[in-house]
């Protein structure tokens, strides 16, 4: 559980000023926000992040047949068939973590009871990877194996740098990347609820699409940049994701129109 | 840095029998394998579990209006869509856990150098969690101390949970998820391709999702699970997402075809 993909921490303290006056404070913050709302932080950058993209991308591709009946249809099957999938990818994803978390406690557990002196060697590598000596460690490591049960925590943070899941929050993160992907998805397709010209749609929904993109990456890399050209980076790059797609989904409609048409 | 979404995390030692003889040697692999083959397989299923999902359940819901041409068009362009989507949405996320993990590490660095005393009593903060006297603590501290470089790492992982994100997984990750978007999600459409009804078409297409799902299911939950009822558990689950997401868009779809057609 030592890497993530798709899952940007955000804490109070990345969006305050390094030099705070306020560095101990933040500095509390952020260890405390770590578990909590840089979770749903991630999980609405991920609803968003795919929201943004791939519902204005299809319904774009659709809409070179011309009827906007078509890109809407099509438009509202994948903004569900999306929504559901994230938000139930979500919470199958973080019910596997906490299963994972689970058995590798118990090997931990076992591991400990069999084999205290091999666990206490681990400790002992654990710290030699820092440089400092079995004599400076044999404190905390002697210290460690009189208890049990937090030994067995210790290893599961310190040598399998597995963090405990809070099962609590499973449902939570489903919902909350479903919305973001049914929020942020929506928007594109507006033009083509109301208006008839499925190419002049098109263009107000790339307009839309284009602020809404630009906006949330700026959005995504103030919370993680350090600097105002990351920030600027970033937010073409989200552009860039969706010009992309948009634009292999258009030409692929097309030229199978075209193709099956001849 | 310490949670994670979507990510499952597996380990060689994770399909290993637990009460291995070469619980060692597992054991070694199970640390080593942490930041490279999880990655890549957690990388591949976040790609399969959407793909097996929102391209079918499209597809599905197109397949009610009766043309097939029209389905297999608005699957690739939501095929193609959603893997550009995914692969360069792994690629931003990844590539802002880089940034953030940087800036993280700047500002520890700045602490350290500014105000070392207070870094010192958060590492006896840290031990004191597990119930550790200063006294047994000590010796880690002060040995630390002495190695300024070393300490921002000790930090940047024991307090602030931090794992160095690996510049070069940036793009493998993204073409990763990408192409088992594609490859996933190309199987639900091969029946509209041969076929021409489309209703008899989403009946293949319905058992060859059920089918993957499934597999899927058991393979995924096999690497994280750790009992049989939890594959079977997990097998299901998986299932009912795609038979949810299909549904749903069917009926919209549908429901859609009908309300305009008045």
């Amino acid at each position: 559980m030592t890497e993530k993909t798709h899952n940007i921490v955000v804490t109070s303290s990345t969006m305050s000023d390094p030099a705070s006056l306020e560095e101990g404070k933040t500095r509390v913050q952020h260890i405390e926000n770590h578990s909590t709302q840089p979770r749903l932080l991630s999980d609405m950058i991920i609803g968003f992040s795919d929201g943004l993209t791939v519902p204005f991308a299809l319904t774009a591709g659709m809409s070179s047949l011309g009827s906007t009946r078509l890109v809407v249809m099509s438009g509202l099957a994948e903004l569900f068939s999306g929504a559901i999938s994230m938000g139930l990818g979500g919470y199958l994803g973080n019910k596997s973590e906490i299963e994972f978390y689970r058995r590798e406690r118990h090997r931990e557990q076992m591991e400990v009871d069999l084999f205290p002196e091999k666990e206490k060697e681990e400790i002992y590598d654990i710290f030699a990877e820092y440089e400092i000596e079995r004599e400076a460690s044999r404190g905390v490591v002697e210290s460690l194996a009189r208890r049990k049960e937090l030994w067995v925590d210790f290893m599961m943070k310190f040598e399998l740098e597995l963090m405990k899941p809070e099962d609590n929050r499973v449902w939570v993160s489903a919902i909350t990347i479903g919305l973001s992907y049914m929020i942020s998805g929506i928007f594109p397709m507006i033009p083509y609820f109301i208006m008839k010209d499925a190419t002049k749609a098109l263009f107000v929904s790339i307009g839309i699409t284009a602020f809404m993109l630009l906006a949330f990456g700026v959005i995504k890399s103030y919370m993680v940049a350090t600097s105002r050209r990351q920030i600027v980076v970033g937010a073409i790059e989200t552009l860039i994701v969706g010009a992309a797609a948009a634009a292999v989904s258009y030409g692929m409609v097309r030229g199978l129109d075209h193709a099956t048409n001849l």
